[in-house]
């Protein structure tokens, strides 16, 4: 059994703006699987903001190895429940691939606690994007850089936290700078956001842009589905021997606040 | 003009539990802030659950440099609003000193994104904190080790994002090892959580984590009121000159979706 | 082909300290060796301080995906230049496991840059060894901590940089806390310090520990062979078409100072 | 007293090319210091490669709070003892700011424990420094980016650990990009990288350039001496009773291998 993605897109632009329409007319999350799918360890399959529970059921997400998740104009539509849902999921050891606009997503900014805050510019300048940390997986058979021809300038600063590794730093005509690959853990699960993608050019049609995320989703997934929720560890279990001292305001064997 | 401090208490347990309010006779906030009012650079005050937005308007976070967090059984009832307004004042460069228990508080939960589990006993063992950063101005004063006899355990793993900095580490009666003093930024805020700090004992008479606080407060103050909002840069605004390419999802002028 | 672990021995005290002798009759290095070898995607191979050069050639570190490091007594015995190669290696892509005593051991310090100091006492006390990271690869199949009967005490602080991340915390009996596993990336080679592992006492032989340092192998390995060696880009070669202004110190095609 | 900064150069490209002497006719070094002692917290003297120890006695190094350093063609005829003698004091709390070129001192080199390579071109191109963390004390009175007019090209990837925090990202005319401000703790002492600087071009002269020397000197200060040295607590100093078990290789009261 392969690595198990799940591509979720929001599947609105592609449906209602001709341009978008035309660049990926079975959906941007179908082009993105696409991508991923000529890979033999790589299962696929997509989901979008449309269906019951925005495609992503429990039984869904607990079958998902890797999210990877595309959205844009209508991040308020995704239920609360939803999100708490997939954030549940990464802290168990799902993996989570966040793409360009994604960084305002409501799952994005509640696994980071920060604003995620960015400049940008939509003028499909040139984006060159550099590689900052060549042993690093998700960098495998790419080289010094890659370059993407028309793309949305997103600059710093960008409102994160210190990354555990930056994997991109983009270059763009304009004359910005961008941690455009950033990774991430968040109790078990691996987090990969990647800055590159708008939907008003092809760029997920782009043979690195794909081999990056092949490569992503391989280091993301880990099989897990570690589970800890605040456990009591009683006097007569204590790894060494002790004994009460002082006043308590927990009674014996009662769960702690919350 | 001094720091301004806000030492803000969920103020339940000291009036509701009779042992508690032995050691904390005028509220556990009142000692947390007495042990910051002698150091001359440090102006205090205080802020609990009960008052109209738990004390806890625009104006008071707007004239608080560092906000100290002590709340344990009532963290649910802390709204959701007021929370929010005070992770947007972290992102600003407004301080926190996230205590003990308040882990588990929403506020440290929204500005770490995990879970924020850890296994825990409240036996009133010793704890012993460590030194592990023994340069960092928040153990100024601080020999190689402090003790605190009677603690509740906090033990590892404690499911947190890696710290910028570990500064403590605790040795436990009972056998464990946590975490207890981490350092974040988040947008232009510091962030410390201090994990020793039981309602059950007298921790917070303790000169050793008086001292600790004193340090945190200063530590953790940036006189910043920094704010950004995902800025348009438009093309005739871009540091090189460009002229735009392709097709464009947004008009000119308007606003980033959100 | 598996991947290929050299552990390396000073393999001093286990011939000249009867004590050591009787629990490491063949060397430490080969007790170490024979724990990983059980393992069938591990090749393992010795190499000791006695041989010419150390039993580390060119040739030989070449074709090592992981070293392991032991050495207590004799870190001074170490030639120079066989330290600088082994980092080199480090750099191009070979993991490093250094255990123990070797935090003083010369390739450690050159890849750490710092003093390395810590506290140590030589009690034979109980270490426990707490899993901080659940979801990290080298404590798969490792309970939430587990013990070593006898140990060297090693204390905070350990004067190390920021760990990439912490794997392992341990407490002693005595009272002391330790960062007893750490990661780091240097250049293109993966390093794991892993604590537990005193002369004097059987640590080699615990199951634990085997099962750590197979995993560590694992972890560490890259496969890599990645170099760079501050090349310049000349003005033809820039990605943007650039021309040259201004006065410059270095002749054209001249290599930079080294 | 104010802080104590030494400006370190090497002093020769400044007498040998004319070009260089024209920008810098009394020196780098002093031009640097210049730039920074019009800062009244800041005392400022100067140290060279050609003095008896370079200028850096232990003396002047034990006054000194944080050392500033501008080495290029000659990094191999600084002293290892030399060398040695400011990692130690960088060890203990003394600040160390390295300034462009020094990316191959040996004291960087031995700091960062890695290749430090980078790409580089030298062709007076623009270079627009952005600031990646606008919350930190060293960006204090820079908008949201700097330009520096003729720049030589520093480029990634930059094999240096990953850093504390990313200060500043320069975006280059020529089409890369680079890390160009970044932080380190070393032991006690805090340590700042700044890309930018150039011999062939006039830029300790720019005011954004002295303005962040002299955020960063006030950063980089402790006032520290911290030293430790691998003491060994005996078992009579254990903070918990123990006795001894098994078998030592250490001898009572002797010191540990180094």
């Amino acid at each position: 059994m392969g690595i198990r993605a799940t591509v979720w897109g929001e599947n609105i632009h592609e449906r209602s703006n001709a341009e978008v329409k035309k660049i990926y007319p079975d959906g941007m999350h179908t082009c993105i699987a696409n991508g991923l799918s000529d890979d033999p360890e790589i299962e696929t399959r997509t989901a979008v903001l449309q269906e019951f529970e925005h495609g992503l059921s429990k039984e869904t997400l607990l079958h998902t190895d890797v999210l990877i998740w595309w959205g844009h104009c209508a991040h308020q539509e995704v239920s609360d429940e939803i999100v708490h849902r997939v954030q549940e999921r990464v802290w168990e050891g799902m993996g989570l691939i966040v793409l360009h606009s994604g960084h305002y997503s409501k799952i994005f900014k509640k696994l980071m606690g920060t604003s995620c805050s960015l400049t940008w510019r939509e003028a499909g300048e040139k984006e060159r994007l550099w590689v900052v940390n060549p042993a690093h997986p998700i960098v495998k058979g790419i080289d010094r850089y890659f370059e993407v021809e028309n793309s949305e300038m997103y600059g710093e600063p960008f409102i994160i936290p210190t990354p555990d590794e930056v994997i991109f730093i983009s270059w763009f005509e304009g004359g910005e700078v961008f941690r455009s690959g950033v990774t991430y853990r968040r109790g078990a699960g691996n987090i990969f956001y990647f800055g590159s993608g708008h939907e008003s050019y092809p760029i997920y049609y782009n043979e690195s842009v794909k081999l990056v995320l092949k490569n992503a989703v391989k280091w993301a997934a880990t099989g897990l589905r570690w589970i800890d929720n605040c456990p009591n560890i009683p006097v007569e279990k204590a790894p060494e021997k002790i004994v009460i001292k002082g006043h308590s305001v927990h009674k014996p064997g009662e769960a702690g606040f919350k």
